[in-house]
């Protein structure tokens, strides 16, 4: 098992939680006293994480909304903030990276050696030696996009391809997953990117890899419901799955108590998830 | 017409030229006397820019090589000189984002915002929803992958899917181009990313885009035959290509006479291309 691997199925122990809290600072929603500081996005998400990192399995900052600002600095403080502060909770960098080889190499020495994250989310379009150099890093974590969360997911993701084990096809995120979970997790550091928002469909994934970590966005603001998405995402184990919460959680106020009320609603969505997870590990009252 | 696609066209018209000069500073292979200077990428691209400018009908820089350094203040000293300097040839940011709605108008902002490309490199994957916020940016080129210039560009749009058209289906990246010559070119802004090494697909694409820009990567240090691409890719016009080279170009010399050697490299791909364009125009001479 790879580090990455390792280090979040003893957080899964450990705390007993699927909740990822997705780091999106998006200046428009910061709290004003925050607004107009130059390092307000950081100031932001530290407060967030200090707030809910007893209740989270992963971190998972979205690149683009530190990318949009100039503010790469701020990603990898906060980065680093995690590491020296929480190095039990893993940092999933969500970059949907996707390129040839040579420039695929770029990518991961940017996630990786730059901002050291512990995992990275990547896209499959380009094929499996757009994944190879990655894969190099061979104690991170590589969550690959399969079924995605929004609307638009089915254009591409939901079209009928062949299928070695059924006449009538599969769908093309299917193939992804058997893909993922077959010839291309070389060193077991795959995992997938589902979302929350078409339970059946994470059912259908859940079945193809078998205990595969399953980094599952789209409850919450995206609409995906708990129950649902927990009764078909988790593994046999009853584990195997990070649950992203990102815009309930970081915005649930506007005002001074938003680190009270993050709190608050991680608290909630961890509870909710540990209800349906099965089956419940001896300190689950903990 | 967008105003990229009209740029880009004045800039085909008045250069007759086809390539597309890309920028991938690697560090590793810069000339000796830049490297160790914190500047150097940006001066290695600037003196490439001035020594191809002239021969080149866009540049493109991708964005890896630069965010694996932490350079993006060199990535934006280059567009911002390359805009100075030349304005009249078009920066392509070669980022190939992905990624829903709310995340994608980050990316967008760092595109044309932070950066002030002209156009951006995008990945269908996630489908029209994660495409639609860049086409807010009217005046904007946007190019989707559809056929990529990697082996493993065949994994997944090589897959054979449903086809209105044909009982036997369709690939993939056929499905993909469709879409964007048709219902996703809402306002005529899109362009398709197409690989030279694949030149029967290359036709396929073409046929089914008529007078589309084609980005198309893939000559040179990837073996695309630079004959076969121009003749299958080429639009009706006897344009619609921006035929990329970056390490031939880059990396031609090591020694201190890497601009004369760029150059050459360029003015020959340049004149490569030109020989196969038809129909030539009056000036093709010049």
């Amino acid at each position: 098992l790879s580090s990455f691997i390792q280090t979040l199925q003893n957080r899964w122990s450990s705390v007993n939680s699927a909740l990822c809290v997705g780091l999106d600072p998006d200046p428009s929603k910061l709290p004003l006293h925050l607004k107009g500081r130059s390092d307000a996005i950081f100031e932001f998400c530290k407060h967030i994480v200090d707030a809910t990192a007893d209740l989270a399995c992963a971190f998972k900052p979205q690149i683009a909304y530190f990318a949009a600002l100039g503010a790469e600095d701020q990603l990898q403080a906060i980065i680093d903030y995690i590491h020296r502060l929480y190095p039990h909770v893993p940092v999933v960098l969500d970059a949907k990276r996707g390129d040839i080889g040579a420039t695929a190499q770029q990518y991961a020495r940017e996630a990786f050696e730059r901002f050291k994250a512990d995992a990275l989310t990547v896209n499959p379009y380009m094929g499996f030696d757009s994944i190879e150099p990655y894969l190099e890093y061979a104690d991170k974590g590589i969550f690959v996009l399969c079924r995605t969360s929004n609307a638009g997911g089915t254009d591409l993701q939901g079209l009928t391809v062949p299928s070695d084990s059924d006449p009538r096809g599969q769908c093309l995120f299917e193939h992804v997953a058997r893909l993922c979970a077959g010839p291309w997790n070389k060193n077991g550091q795959l995992g997938l990117v589902v979302g929350a928002t078409f339970p059946s469909e994470l059912s259908k994934v859940r079945q193809l890899v078998g205990d595969m970590p399953l980094l599952i966005p789209g409850i919450g603001a995206q609409g995906g419901d708990i129950v649902a998405t927990v009764e078909h995402g988790q593994s046999s184990k009853g584990q195997g799955m990070l649950i992203n919460s990102s815009r309930a959680i970081l915005y649930a106020s506007s005002g001074e108590d938003y680190q009270d009320k993050a709190r608050q609603v991680a608290l909630e969505t961890r509870d909710a998830i540990r209800q349906v997870l099965v089956p419940k590990p001896a300190k689950a009252a903990t």
